[in-house]
């Protein structure tokens, strides 16, 4: 597994050549040290159903799929307008806004090359377009909860559904396509999929507040930035009235921002969205089990237990 | 044709439903009273061939042509960063940037959409996405041509073979494929939309410096916006070191620009560029005047010769 990922950073890197010597360089440097979990899910997805594709077609569907994300991302970044995210300087600050757009807009555009060229049937590549289409609509709904009060978990998790559950899902329902897998099997890779990303984006939320293996000091970058991720959304659900207050509030200091986070921790709401989080992750394993290839259940359980540990 | 077109524009309308109101608007806004020029082609084209498509299947796929071209002027809109356009307020200046870059992006998808949807064979929309990273390309390229006073005419027609022709030249092919046409109709549509393209492009550039039936002062925002288009590149080709001395400056002051349009106007450059132009669109009629379908051949020699008409 390891090795087919990567092969698919090489593939990656092969099939971005362009001519901009800074664009290149920098769609190379996001692609390099990654975790590519999405590449990697759908490999281990690729191995379930009863058909075996060559690596010729995997390595290309894989790499399409992580340079989906690092497209959105790259996008997401200069759209967010912040010098810094968890403390680094962000894609936009150190290339340029001009040279992220155009990166952004290529790497759709290999997506799109890759994912038509190399999926079995047609129907699919309509599928991954639905997808995208989900996957920006994700991130558009994220602008109605951003600096909003009023904002409820419906909303938020309407919003990482499309933002970040659906290339999950798009991820492991595609491996359980190309091996010809049945119907149900595809079903239940989609909803797997599904679950992991939600687990995925929440735990992210909560390691915002720092965890206890992190020494350094946490910087709540989520609040700075505006963004209401789903610890503060359950205090403002909870009409929690000394958090509503201080988010009411424009531009706020450090001491606000700290205050807030202290509250979200007292109060249990950070509690509560671990717990959420940890829902999603035990959904997805009990799916998981369900399984038919029992070495590629094994890795699945490990990878889904390492990244709940995360929190623990 | 005209009613085609007007369904085009309705079906875009119709396809574009987005919760976010700001960008529902921004691309209505942008996709109404257009030329639809791409469309347009491709409708006319998509009679040639001995199959009739219906409606339902047509208008989305020229609308998919009229989405691709709008996202990717959005795109350059915020890219290019200069407020004003032809003497207009630009897309990112009236409409915000972080809106812009995720219209662009929602249109590109849309666009992935309809051409997966509804293009007849798995290998077509595998020649979409690599127009769509054509054109990506020659935007790319024209970064390099931009203050350059080294860009050449060859650099030019190939920035220009991407950014603008290649849309065109898909656009007529596309026409061609989904009437059935045989490898030779498609092939001389593909050229006809190439040449008409290029020709395009070239009468942009000269209109630049204002033409005989305006009114209006020439406001030269080509070069103001560091554009190098094909009738300075032909002065800086042809070593004119008067033109090199003012473009080698930084910062150039409204005389300046004034000097160094009136320089490519008094050697001859802008009607150099003007005959390459009519060049292309020449190329195009005796091409057009292959075609099988009597009535199409006729409308299409009266929309090229409409376009030349705006430079003579």
């Amino acid at each position: 597994m390891g090795k087919k990922v990567d092969q698919t950073t090489e593939y990656i890197h092969h099939v971005v050549n362009i001519k901009n010597e800074e664009i290149r360089v920098m769609i190379e440097d996001l692609t390099s040290g990654g975790k590519m979990l999405r590449p990697a899910f759908f490999l281990l997805f690729s191995e379930l159903g009863p058909e075996k594709k060559p690596d010729s077609e995997l390595i290309p569907l894989a790499a399409s799929l992580e340079l989906l994300h690092v497209a959105t991302l790259i996008h997401d970044d200069v759209i967010d307008d912040s010098p810094l995210r968890r403390s680094k300087t962000t894609i936009h600050t150190r290339y340029g806004k001009r040279n992220a757009i155009y990166a952004g807009d290529y790497l759709f555009t290999v997506y799109f090359e890759l994912a038509s060229r190399y999926l079995p049937e047609q129907k699919y590549v309509v599928l991954n377009a639905l997808s995208m289409k989900k996957i920006l609509t994700g991130e558009l709904d994220q602008m109605l909860i951003n600096y909003n009060v009023n904002a409820t978990t419906k909303m938020y998790l309407t919003e990482v559904s499309g933002k970040t559950a659906e290339l999950f899902s798009l991820s492991t329902m595609m491996g359980a396509v190309v091996s010809g897998g049945d119907q149900k099997l595809v079903n239940l890779a989609k909803n797997i999929g599904h679950d992991i990303g939600m687990s995925f984006q929440i735990i992210d939320d909560v390691l915002d507040f720092g965890n206890s293996k992190d020494t350094g000091k946490p910087n709540f970058e989520d609040l700075r930035n505006g963004v209401y991720s789903l610890p503060y959304i359950l205090g403002l659900q909870a009409k929690d009235a000394e958090l509503i207050e201080i988010l009411s509030r424009n531009d706020l200091t450090n001491e606000e921002i700290t205050n807030a986070a202290q509250i979200v921790v007292d109060k249990g709401y950070l509690a509560k969205a671990k717990e959420i989080a940890l829902t999603y992750s035990n959904h997805a394993l009990r799916r998981i089990n369900k399984l038919p290839n029992k070495e590629s259940r094994t890795i699945l359980t490990k990878v889904v237990k390492k990244l709940m540990n995360r929190v623990d």
